[in-house]
């Protein structure tokens, strides 16, 4: 088995880490099923599942959970259940969807640096929600069009030298994506030879894919490349991303079927 | 004594401190000597520094240090000594003196903020004879004009909020400012009122203004005013050492007599 690209693929995503049951089945669902009146029915999402290896009680134990968090609402449908977004899990889904499938080549603009008054009031995370990375105890770096907090000193950026590139670097997961970056790397060549995936084996690799991207991409602001290194694994991450979902676009729910 | 106005002026200028006689003789040389060719007569010497209540012995110590030094050049002539600042001295004190002897309405500039790699290199110091003020660790600020270390991050300047007038206002001494400004302050009601003044006293109370002032000014870069604070007093001691020197002109050496 270890032989088959598919799975040698699935088996480097999974071990990337941080592959919650819940949090898998919210990029399932955000990748499948995030159009207003899409779900995965039962069934498909059992077949799904049980290709990444997740047993079913602990499917059941995170539908429970999602539910609970008014993420998922399930509905019955004769024999099976249909399991749907609901309006605010769509409305976060769409939301997020605007950074995870962007191009990966969209022209990007200006930066611009902040300095806080003070260390007190405005924190890391209420910065973060502004778009800022912290470079130095009080200054922080982000996208021209982000806004700061009123009476921040704030000055538009220019040049950046490569020192701040790489200082930058860390604050935005550099680690994180030179671990994707290889296996997405090792990914696209072992697939090259690969023979036509079936629409659940499709759905799963996507899932993979887009999980371990969104896991870090939403983890912190995105910066202008103007700002980043100029080898920065973020970007390269994000064109293979790209490429591979172009390769295997989303299945039709339809056409998962138990093998 | 202490109703003379003279006097208390005199008084109040020596009372800020830091007044050592070789120092002193510095500004006074500065003030009233530093044209090439001009020196100032062992007897004229005595006479104004003794104004100054300054013994004989210490002014004697001073100018065998400030020979030393190579500040001071001494000269037989006859039965006196004349005494004259050397080519460095001069050099050293027209420098100085664009400084300490500038207008203080001259239009000023814009500024700049410039981020250092990292804590180490660039000293302080080092920063401060580039003309940059420090605002937090690797942060400084200066005038447009002024050379920043190679591969730093520059950012123009713009609008500085009023916290950062206030924050960079102890790096330009304001406490130091602030003394000066109500002994000056003073000094210009009381002496509205006096009598006109000899030659001699004329050179001593220039000779202590500027060294008051000089021994501020000089301590720190010249900061654009749009980043110092609004009721910054280093401005108004700048407007009160300019109106009372204009008042109060560089007397002729000759005028200089013992009484």
């Amino acid at each position: 088995m270890s032989q088959d690209p598919f799975e040698q693929t699935i088996q480097a995503l999974l071990a990337l880490g941080g592959q919650r049951v819940w949090s898998l089945m919210v990029t399932l669902f955000g990748d499948l099923a995030q159009a207003e009146g899409q779900g995965i029915d039962g069934p498909v999402l059992s077949i799904v599942m049980s290709e990444m290896a997740i047993r079913p009680e602990a499917v059941r134990v995170a539908l429970h959970r999602l539910r609970n968090d008014g993420w998922i609402a399930s509905e019955k449908r004769g024999r099976t259940r249909r399991h749907t977004l609901t309006a605010k899990s769509r409305a976060e889904s769409a939301a997020a969807s605007a950074r995870i499938y962007a191009p990966p080549d969209e022209p990007d603009g200006d930066w611009q640096l902040v300095i806080l008054e003070d260390s007190g009031g405005a924190s890391h995370d209420g910065m973060a929600k502004r778009g800022f990375a912290p470079l130095l105890p009080r200054v922080y770096l982000g996208a021209a069009q982000c806004h700061p907090p009123q009476d921040a000193l704030v000055l538009p950026g220019d040049h950046a030298p490569d020192w701040l590139r790489q200082q930058i670097a860390p604050k935005v997961l550099q680690d994180e994506y030179r671990a994707l970056q290889d296996v997405l790397m090792t990914a696209e060549k072992r697939l090259g030879s690969a023979a036509g995936l079936s629409a659940q084996q499709q759905a799963v690799l996507r899932c993979l894919i887009v999980h371990n991207w969104r896991r870090i991409v939403l983890r912190h602001p995105a910066l202008p490349r103007k700002l980043l290194p100029r080898d920065w694994a973020g970007h390269s991450c994000h064109i293979l991303v790209n490429r591979l979902l172009t390769r295997f676009p989303r299945p039709a729910l339809g056409d998962i079927v138990a093998t």
